[in-house]
């Protein structure tokens, strides 16, 4: 079996913390255990990709997928941060969503509640045809689940030209901040509304492709 | 008048292409419009800040804003990557909105619709105190316009305790993705819906603090 599909599991509800890992603002707000942070990537369909090119700190946004211990993305493989991490740069990959404003009544004390996991690591390259095929699975199934029954599968030139990376869930921190705000004992007295304005990701009604197949249409699924 | 409210800007419509901001992948979807990238800027409330701390990627989400060719961020005063970039570490800001998932007919051409921008550059920090108080007012202002005059504003501890840091919009390109999936000529005819699934960000009814002062209730204002 490809190791791609066998990922590092642990039995800890508990990732190590590691000295780059350790949340040292607001360390309150930190958490490293294991189920809150696989929520947080799962519940995110894409993250941010950082790494070090030519001695520049390079950043860029795309999606990702989960298995186990790992985490993985994709993309043209001649991609220059791809590329830099495949030769060996080490990554570091965020995840953010964005819960609501925390409105509070000095300046001071706005915060926004969010959740959010920083991952550091060094990317494997998934560079077996078998292991491409099975992440284009996934990533498709992520997307829709029981798509990838149906659409025409990634062929020997579409999985050359793709790059896929995979992180261990190792170095990993998460910081989540929820509920009211917190205001200082003498500001509570203020005239002004203090509290949460949440957000959330909204999907809305799929838009049929111009060139739909006669029959389709209005066939798209909302599947989250 | 202090610099922090009398930023570069200049006359032309367009970004220039340095060596660094010129898109190699995916070069159509590529823009230097300035308007374009101002407008995503100003869409978001958060952003994702890199850079290069003891030789290694770190990256943090965080709230921005910007005044006409600059882009502001701010936080703990000993948060480790913010003291980098005030050190002169180069840095990467990214804001990426998510519009949409495009669903192809085959794997490989799934893609997102999105409009994201990279700014590299290095940050000046805004060290008088009458520059924090004015992007205080910038930051707050921005999560609720007329909030200003309502709150308390910062106190000098708060200021001290506070780096604000600007980076100029000069570095920057954005790229853009919308509308149906690109699909193979001959994958047209296969049995499966294609099309967009559109997500936005919504924003919901404030909740009041539990500690709200009374007559205060549900006065929270949804501004966007």
């Amino acid at each position: 079996m490809s190791e791609v599909i066998d990922p590092p599991n642990t039995s800890s509800s508990e990732y190590e913390v590691h000295p780059h890992t350790k949340v040292v603002r607001g360390p309150k707000r930190a958490s490293y255990d294991r189920e809150l942070v696989h929520g947080i990537i799962d519940d995110a369909l894409i993250c941010h990709v950082g790494t070090v090119v030519n001695g520049r700190p390079a950043m860029i946004p795309t999606a990702h997928w989960r298995v186990n211990e790992r985490i993985y993305i994709h993309g043209a493989s001649k991609n220059r941060i791809l590329a830099s991490i495949a030769e060996g740069a080490e990554a570091c990959l965020c995840i953010t969503h964005l819960d609501g404003l925390v409105m509070a009544r000095s300046a001071f004390h706005h915060s926004a509640n969010y959740r959010s996991v920083v991952i550091y690591g060094k990317g494997e390259i998934v560079d077996d045809e078998e292991g491409k095929m099975e992440h284009s699975r996934l990533f498709v199934e992520k997307l829709e689940p029981g798509r990838w029954g149906q659409i025409r599968v990634p062929n020997k030139q579409e999985l050359k030209a793709t790059m896929f990376l995979g992180f261990d869930l190792a170095e990993v921190s998460a910081k989540v901040r929820t509920g009211d705000p917190v205001d200082d004992d003498e500001d509570y007295d203020l005239d002004v509304w203090a509290g949460v304005i949440p957000c959330v990701t909204q999907w809305q009604t799929p838009i049929d492709d111009t060139k739909i197949k006669p029959g389709f249409e209005g066939k798209g699924i909302l599947s989250r």
